[in-house]
């Protein structure tokens, strides 16, 4: 593998020098090879590391100590599920309000419909049953037909996003990340256009 | 419609009188119809509007002017795809970098196999482009394969949404909003149900 030094490392992430450095203090990066006292060789492990801290934090927007804790959680995953799980936990925030115990009901039921295994305490649990709290208190429950047409729409999506998954485990454990902070608002923005397009049709 | 005092509206909507009387002076909540100089009595719309702006700032965590905006917005909105338009206009915020040609060539190439249309000027069309630039920086390129197949789950979901649109025009144009900042937060979280479960079975 080729070998480059600081300032092309710099170039080639488009991040500068000092910011590297900084990293490589915090631990974000991992160590170069020294070839001195004052001077290391980087390889293409490296421009890779630091391309994805920037879009983890200048695309996604997340916090350095999120960051770190994420990373950290990749380095630790034995397979793309244990990545999947842990880069989940990280980046789904708790809601504010405890959800009702018919919301969680409704969410239990929708998990047994379709098969599928959830811890007790995910925050995806949580999340869904209170967005189903929030819907219902504006009148406007959701129905477990809706729900179970999602439940199939992610099913395929989650299949897609499987068969796009790189061979090597460090790539794929980075995919689970990726996925999340990138794919989704991606996926998001194909809904956004689909709906625009489906309500032209539509007229009420 | 049976009316309501101020007490009431405040214990039915979950929000202080204070609280309420700051929705109505600064124009967010419709006046209720006065009964004396200083008395009004409100009805059921208020009841419902007043849940909207709970939901939107609690829950989606908006920021009142933007509040503001989108309700003016359903107030102007002449069908539901008058009010799916601009309330995504309204919570799509533009991506910070602009989008290279070649990622907006591919993200026009998928409108065109889809046979969508899309404002050229549209946050969707800049924030999915600037999605894609993300993804081959890091190496991880998307695939035209992956982008159709969440064209064809989105579509899903657009149509299962339009199945359970209410009949009235103001109810459904209520929904082109609560769909964007409640139903998609629920769908993001059936995909981490769905990519957990399906990891599961997958071990790269």
């Amino acid at each position: 593998m080729p070998f480059m030094w600081m300032a092309e490392l710099s170039s080639r992430s488009g991040l500068p020098v000092p910011t590297i450095k900084y990293y490589l203090r915090e631990g974000l990066l991992h160590p170069g090879e020294a070839t001195g006292a004052t001077r290391a060789r980087y390889d293409e492990s490296h421009v890779q590391r630091l391309r994805l801290i920037r879009a983890l934090t200048e695309v996604a927007r997340l916090r350095l100590e999120t960051v770190r804790q994420v990373l950290a959680d990749l380095h630790a995953a034995d397979s793309w599920h244990d990545a999947v799980g842990s880069a989940h936990g990280r980046l789904s925030p708790l809601p504010d309000r405890p959800p009702t115990a018919a919301a969680l009901s409704r969410v239990q039921e929708l998990l047994d419909r379709q098969g599928w295994d959830l811890a007790e305490e995910s925050p995806h649990r949580l999340a869904l049953a209170t967005a189903l709290d929030a819907m219902a208190e504006l009148g406007r429950p959701v129905s477990d037909r809706l729900l179970d047409r999602y439940a199939a729409a992610m099913r395929d999506v989650a299949e897609a996003e499987i068969g796009a998954l790189p061979d090597d485990r460090e790539a794929a454990a980075e995919m689970a990340v990726i996925g999340t902070v990138l794919l989704e608002p991606a996926l998001l923005s194909v809904r956004r256009i689909a709906e625009e397009n489906a309500s032209r049709a539509h007229t009420r």
